[in-house]
């Protein structure tokens, strides 16, 4: 397997809502959820990424760029232009790249008295 | 990737048991399971799920709309209609879209101090 | 999709451990490892399924039915024949079926203070 | 299936995050990164693992042999040569193997009160 087609150019993730609230210290016990990519290729990635909600128009596109042989772990709640994802809503994401990728989804939800972890792979869509 | 071809018609969830109790503040802390579906198509898509147990026939099919472009996280507890599906007893689901359509399956089981998080991508089946 | 093509014949579990210790009442805070298969079809599934160890060879094959249009959540715990699985063991499942099924792997681990889940879909293999 | 031909040779995680902080007695309760991988075959799987970063160069390969017929679960934490991956920092992993083989990834976090528990299958790259 050439790392220049490790992934896919299209993935997608469901299952999204920022949870409201956290406990415990900053930064490791803050709720999130997350967006992981890996690009192995030399070239960089250039992510476009869309927001579907349930009940009004996608909001999108917001850009997202990866370096060449580097993986980035961002917060949904950082992808904040054109316009921050609200807490405690629910939402679907659209991955576009530019090169071939693959993405993961996190969640850490630290709203009760411990930590709760939710992990998956997202869809690739082709 | 066009959008109006991404995800598959057909999905399925393995590991149903909705759990029978909650701790904490409603609705935040409740426990639950959850479909979460995402039509990024300009069409409606028109779910039919049916429901498969362990021990008697599948019941449905439980319909289910959701609009264009948006995503739709529902409750399994809130599917009533053929008929409500039991807490504390192992499920299946399959569901069937008209249009393409991603599945994301979610549970949150708050029954003990915490609260425990669960989720993985629905298979697709086709 | 017809619901007699739904799934595949073999599948694989690869992270399998089962818990040493659990705290909560029975049986619904017990720790687990479990196996969740579903048949759609009209015909029994018969099971077949071989456990791999770290340090010796495979035991199997362990027999296991799932009958038409049932779902089937087994606790790896309860596959005692040919021999039962060591708790607090590494161990990984292959699973082959007589006719198409799904499988999905969930993990109950109770023995610190709250609940905590793993769940994720199976490899199809083919 | 023959058992010879179960799995793919390339694998890929991305969300990977050694835990900082453990609580609860060793080992049972320490907080890790795991990569669990099956290898059906009858010949011995030499894994090659490269470890990706947010901010610098890939490192790697690390070498890890799977012997015929046996799965084995190792901790990220033991990946040493020719450098440990450190704590509380983003990285992927690129697994390819000489033969075919199933890998999954499960992430145990003690870091608050109670366990959380993350799993997922990798991504199969080919």
């Amino acid at each position: 397997m050439n790392r220049q087609t490790i992934g896919k150019k299209t993935w997608v993730i469901v299952g999204g809502h920022i949870p409201l609230h956290s406990t415990g210290h900053e930064p490791e016990c803050t709720s999130f959820d997350q967006l992981c990519v890996l690009n192995t290729t030399d070239r960089e990635a250039k992510l476009s990424i869309t927001i579907y909600y349930a009940d009004r128009e996608p909001v999108g596109p917001y850009p997202l760029k990866v370096q060449p042989r580097r993986t980035r772990h961002v917060r949904f709640n950082d992808l904040i232009d054109p316009q921050a994802i609200p807490l405690d809503t629910d939402y679907a994401a659209v991955v576009q790249s530019s090169v071939p990728v693959v993405v993961q989804f996190i969640r850490q939800d630290t709203g009760q008295a411990a930590k709760a972890l939710l992990g998956t792979l997202a869809f690739s869509a082709g």
